[in-house]
């Protein structure tokens, strides 16, 4: 089986192939914008004699994150793969994964428009804990006071005392293909890709949850 | 500041470029062998108008690891790196990296020769806590038995009931350039490089730390 998986939620463009006998890996970070540098990535890629009509699946961090990278990054992906299997990964759990099995709750968040993050926290299995939710930094504080046992990671964990090295805030290729495979191992193949928008607040989430729990 | 960064100790060729625009990383991991594939990936590179004659510092891992692998790296870096500050990390260390802010101690162990394995034990932040060293597995099986909050990896992992993802037995490239620049931050450069050939055994290496507190 041949995969190709891609995310452009952040300023880091990250790619990642596999087939029977090779994993390739490639990222880009820098000022420019994802356009042109996500055809160069592409283009490397073919160095390694890579046909990309050849690929049987592709895997799409789709969000949430920059629109206007998840844009460039779904449309080239979907543009690969008429015809062929997709799988879908919260751009939020491939952060979180930067610290799976670190025995801590990781708690993700990336800023959002002024005052505001988006966020989600994981188990150290990448089971989410909370769903991507979108909250103001007032608000996420309150709940952030009564966790236990967590790492808090991403672009926004400095409004909450995040202090880990930077490198944790970006998606990484290999833990992409890591949660792509999982997704192939188990079929959880998407006929539809959208960006995640993120539209609930936690509160907004819980309210959700306990209204199920009372109608079931 | 532009810095190149390699690692070739494992069947994975780790490249990480960074200068004050951009951040590139690529890995390739395949049955052939690195020679061929480590140019492949260094074209790549220069295809984002990188020039090699304008880096300032060259990272290199130097293992242990597989000893062809590493020379065909470590040439490569000394050839690039005529008249360039150099700086060098072990290879073991790269692992361990994978799972740094775990709050627990990391044992990194590799394949050596048949019944015995390769190994060094770092703490969450990477501070050495056992050097690289060279044990038979059944020996080194008496020594982790006393090892308490811990985790295994690496290819010889398996030999200790190690259990997590493969993908943490492999260097990465952001994890690559955040201990390469940690060098750099401290100016840790050297004027030789060599690969790291491990000839002491753990009952050695504590044998000489009991001396020199003797004699100190």
């Amino acid at each position: 089986m041949k995969i190709l998986a891609l995310d452009t939620s952040t300023s880091k463009i990250v790619v990642y192939y596999r087939d029977s006998e090779k994993i390739i890996t490639q990222t880009y970070m820098g000022k420019d914008k994802h356009g042109r540098n996500l055809g160069v990535v592409m283009n490397n890629l073919k160095n390694f004699n890579i046909n990309f009509e050849d690929i049987d699946v592709v895997g799409i961090g789709i969000g949430p994150g920059s629109l206007t990278g998840l844009r460039v990054g779904i449309s080239f992906a979907l543009g690969l793969s008429i015809d062929k299997k997709i799988v879908v990964v919260p751009s939020t759990k491939l952060i979180a994964a930067n610290l799976m099995n670190s025995g801590k709750n990781i708690v993700v968040t990336r800023k959002a428009r002024q005052g505001y993050i988006y966020g989600a926290v994981y188990d150290e299995y990448l089971n989410n804990i909370v769903e991507p939710f979108v909250e103001s930094i007032e608000n996420f504080s309150k709940e952030f006071e009564k966790m236990e046992n967590f790492v808090v990671i991403g672009d926004g964990a400095e409004y909450f005392g995040g202090n880990l090295p930077e490198i944790y805030n970006y998606p990484e290729p290999s833990r992409l293909g890591y949660l792509v495979e999982k997704e192939i191992e188990v079929e959880n193949f998407v006929e539809k890709v959208e960006p995640l928008y993120i539209q609930k607040s936690i509160a907004e989430i819980n309210f959700e949850k306990k209204k199920q729990r009372k109608d079931g």
